[in-house]
């Protein structure tokens, strides 16, 4: 059951679809105050579970969280906020309910961290709906939650795919260079990302014709490859006289305006920019028409990034910042002068301050930017997703962001942001997932091998090993780390075999997928949300489950040569080096030391249940489901979702399999 | 046996006491060329300890270290550097044996990180000595080498107390208030530290009058309670008129020069500062003897600091960074431009350009500082332990560093430097101890609940069940941090047990201690090091052997309620909420999953073992060894080490006793 409680004057955030009753009663669980706050006491065995993509664990107790979306590249154990706004939560314990504190200005969950046995929430302003679900389970309340916000994006089959990326593609030459290669070694690839450098100077919806000549041609020899270019999209319009989305932006007022209603200035990678208002359903309408230049091109999928909004600097800022360093530098700069010399140049970046200095037009109201901050990713997907429904309704296209509320899971998927080729980010990831899946996005990956620091070959080989398993599967990197395109590592066999068994997984990957978008169920669950009366279940925070079928307990420790793995009941260990080069062995309920060498896979097939396995080809498009073998229990059958995986609305492909286990 | 083979023309380091003998055949196991390459395959099964204070786990593999001092509080995965340059490795698989790469300049370990399977030591010149060292094992190994480098340092026996540390006590009053606090909650206590703030204006050696109005009367009265002030001495000595130190060091050339011979100006806590020349035998003469304005006034412990050392910014720089910046920021800032200009004054810190820029006097020859660099910490502390053995011979005074170079390990301790409040630092700062072993460094510890970033309390409650076996067990936060001083918590009575099981464990620990110290051997070993054919135990990064009789497996993830742990044999489980409030089990060898309160201890002891237990005190010099009883293995028996806990030379004062196993 789903009940709303109106505090002050909300925002309008779109984040719900359905009307949920309005409950003029008191809050349940919570005391509340008139300044936004939301207090509970724990106890000691709750679990809090949600805040979809956040740092930390699975269960959230222990830290302070802040709803801000950020352009923070710095995943640490002490960071607060990250790219998305996912204020859903379910307090599992003694009490069993969940919570939406649908907001989109600053919200802080300090859960445990001030006072050990305490969650307080706080809205930095009293205008508010705190939605109460309570229900059987977390499964179910996740449910009732997933059908009130709607719909879960569902891309196309391909977007399945492997995907390659890097900042750091400058021409068509090194995009033909990774196909090539990626063709050589006879590993699947279904997608190439073309960051930033596609753009001339950084222009949204531009293609620089000396590094690009001619992008249709590449786009259309690239699919004949069977392989898709994503480009990124960016939130900021440079300024630029002539430059049309620039004048046409400044002409019909679609920018954010500052207090002088002056269109607001900002920089980011082109330098000064402004900043579409996709609060306006007229800017949004225009900016979304724009994606149209390249769609024309034969594009089928794109990111949108940078859209928290991040801004590197405002001229004011800037100004201010190299006046007081000039006093600061000027005279012997000791402990106090330098950290403020130093802390405001580096505080030029996601100042906080510069989000109270430009606002929105929502339907002729000027709203300040900082009080619904965290809508703006949301809106720009949105922007995107429906103008591309109009332009080609016939079929999905590709979309994830980075920044986003929970709505934006409608529009599109999230990726997990600029991560580090770090051994804790695999495990940041999972850990993720299934809060990500709590709000809505199921599409959702992170950047495999990790995209700042350089990355190493034994940590690019466990990674493919996790995400392999996960929707979105793209490698991608940072411009000045090491290249970590699979040929150039020694292990790139084992790293093929690791893409081909996903290509193997595809089908019921997307099955499992469908089932979970079109049911409002979650794709990765915490052990906990399927065997709720298994006390050692709550403790588990480095395996999940997967589908229905599948439970993934991937190696995310350097120089491991194995894991424990806890299996709440009894289940099949499957251990694989390549699709077709694999060993099975059940394993009783209880603790496991499971060994595992670099070059294997190692997951599990729950009691009874079998996983569709098809013939890897070389892209999504020859997957043939007439290969398909079960992986599994004996005398087990697993139903296959099936469509044409492009179709935008896939209720009406729907054809269902049967396939019973055969050895194979 | 050791065989010493020389390339070139190696600085004298002293990181080595006893002369090995010179092998003039070809360097076994590595390729060598002219280049200071030193290269060899690695064999899948290999593993690599050592390297000391670094980052990653007990098993080097799979990344490159660089040896360079560093003031570096981002102890990431990425790090490749942080103080302490400790070049001393074992290989361990197919061949198995010891290397000491005695280089006091930037020396690389690429330990598998650009060929997986391939080890390339890099020294950046050809001038160096290196130490083959082959034996039975990991554990003989380690003796030989450790009896080359000499004696490990060792501390009062009050060391072995807990401290209290923050950056941030500004006056005698909130010293005063530490310690009464401690005091009002029964929590044991033997050391206050003094940061930075005790100095006036941060000039080494003096004493902030209107802060610290009578240092000597304060530090009497803590005596009286037990309690040890533990004052910090940094590196860099303020450029001003008037200032004795200062002004002695210019009249004196006993500071570092640059290429015009004048004393080279660097900027740290003070501003602007002149640097003693550690390496040059008057200068350091004469600032260990400085120590004397602290003891006379009854100081008998210090920390030093800085003394990589850090430098903030050198004026030259600065100036060019600020021009620089002028031309940056004029223009529309960009991608290129804003990187340059942020990174431009982000690398004004540590900038290993101007380690290049100064020069030391070794005996008449001025040697630049970038090709010693590792030497400058190790030097600094050289100075105040040579200094304090005249000053006051007849007994031990507490001395650690934060830069440390192999050799340093005579002179002092080190702590494990600007940590985070973090919970994978509890495992960082466990996997460096080994190999800060290897090293020689037996008195060590990480700063207790971290020292950047905000602590939560379950932090630091685990964390003090991990810390309470480390030899150095300080309690140490940053300025503008939450503050962790214990009695802030409101599960300060567990965290009070925790320090009173530390006390009843310190005559187990000193004793310990003692004979790792004056045996060559290491307190703290990987499993694999006793259990050499044990291939699990090879696999271990989270457990570690204590001294003959414990093995310790701390909880580090955030809101566990147990771990796994592996048992190379039987081992007796220990679990404890007070030093009486205990539960032990036996447990047969292989992997368990043992479950953990929050407020328990768990710990092993070894098979037919058993340690000594005191009553817990207040502080360590009320400690009855007469109260001692033993926990472990009925009818086993522990020989307990004891001295005075003070005599410089503890081989004086042994006295030997033997316990046998009651029931406690």
């Amino acid at each position: 059951m789903i009940k709303k409680y109106i505090f002050g004057n909300p925002f309008p955030t779109h984040a719900t679809v359905e009307n949920a009753e309005i409950c003029n009663h008191k809050l349940p669980y919570f005391k509340t105050d008139e300044n936004g706050n939301f207090t509970l006491n724990l106890d000691e065995n709750d679990i809090v579970y949600g805040l979809g993509e956040q740092i930390r664990g699975i269960n959230k107790r222990g830290w302070k969280y802040v709803s801000w979306c950020s352009d923070n590249p710095d995943h640490h154990e002490d960071t607060h906020s990250l790219y998305g706004a996912h204020n859903f939560i379910i307090v599992s314990g003694k009490e069993l309910f969940g919570a939406f504190f649908d907001y989109p200005g600053r919200l802080t969950f300090d859960i445990g961290y001030t006072k050990i046995n305490e969650m307080s929430v706080h809205a930095e302003r009293n205008n508010l709906a705190v939605y109460i679900i309570t229900g059987e389970n977390e499964k179910d309340i996740t449910k009732q939650f997933r059908r009130l916000i709607g719909r879960s994006y569902i891309p196309p089959m391909w977007a399945f795919g492997y995907g390659q990326s890097r900042w750091g593609y400058q021409n068509e030459q090194d995009i033909r260079i990774v196909a090539e290669k990626y063709k050589e070694r006879e590993i699947p690839l279904d997608s190439i990302y073309l960051d930033i450098d596609y753009m001339e100077r950084y222009k949204d919806f531009t293609v620089d014709k000396n590094r690009f000549p001619d992008l249709e041609k590449l786009t259309a020899d690239m699919k004949t490859q069977g392989i898709h270019l994503v480009p990124i999209i960016d939130a900021g319009i440079k300024i630029e006289e002539g430059y049309d989305v620039y004048e046409e932006g400044v002409k019909n007022n679609y920018f954010c305006k500052n207090e002088n209603m002056e269109d607001f200035v900002g920089a980011v990678w082109p330098g000064r920019v402004h900043f579409p208002d996709f609060l306006n359903s007229d800017a949004r309408e225009w900016f979304g028409g724009k994606y149209s230049a390249l769609t024309e091109l034969g594009i089928d999928g794109f990111w949108n990034d940078m859209n928290e909004p991040a801004i590197f600097y405002t001229d004011d800022r800037l100004a201010d910042t190299l006046k007081k360093n000039d006093s600061l530098t000027s005279k012997n700069m000791g402990i106090d002068e330098y950290f403020i010399f130093t802390g405001m140049v580096a505080g030029l970046n996601g100042n906080v301050g510069d989000y109270d200095k430009f606002y929105h037009n929502v339907d002729g109201q000027m709203i300040k930017h900082s009080e619904v901050h965290n809508l703006y990713g949301m809106n720009m997907t949105r922007s995107a997703f429906e103008a591309l429904q109009k332009i080609q309704p016939e079929k999905r296209t590709l979309f994830f962001s980075r920044a986003s509320y929970i709505g934006a899971h409608r529009y599109g998927g999230v990726w997990q942001g600029d991560n580090k080729s770090w051994w804790s980010h695999i495990l940041q990831s999972m850990q993720q997932l299934p809060a990500l899946n709590m709000a809505g996005f199921l599409f959702t990956g992170a950047d495999t091998g990790g995209f700042g620091c350089d990355t190493t070959e034994d940590l690019m080989l466990r990674w493919l090993q996790y995400s392999l398993f996960t929707p979105l599967f793209r490698n991608h990197a940072a411009a000045g780390t090491r290249e970590q395109e699979l040929y150039h590592f020694s292990t790139v066999e084992a790293m093929g075999e690791m893409i081909k068994i996903r290509y193997s997984l595809i089908p019921y990957l997307y099955s499992e997928f469908l089932k979970a978008a079109l049911n409002d169920e979650m794709l990765f669950r915490p052990l906990s949300f399927d065997f709720a009366n298994d006390e050692d279940s709550r403790n588990i925070e480095d395996q999940l489950l997967l589908g229905n079928e599948l439970m993934i307990t991937p190696i995310y420790k350097q120089n491991a040569n194995g894991r424990y793995v806890y299996l709440p009941e009894e289940m099949m260990l499957v251990r694989m080096k390549k699709h077709d080069d694999f060993k099975t062995e059940i394993l009783p309920k209880g603790h496991h030391y499971i060994p595992c060498k670099l070059n294997e896979l190692i997951f599990f097939i729950r009691k009874d249940k079998a996983i569709a396995m098809c013939t890897p080809v070389d892209c999504t498009e020859k997957i043939d489901i007439g290969t398909a073998k079960l992986l599994g229990y004996q005398g087990s059958t697993y139903t296959l979702y099936k469509d044409d995986g492009i179709s935008h609305d896939p209720k009406g492909s729907l054809e269902i399999s049967v396939l019973k286990t055969v050895d194979i």
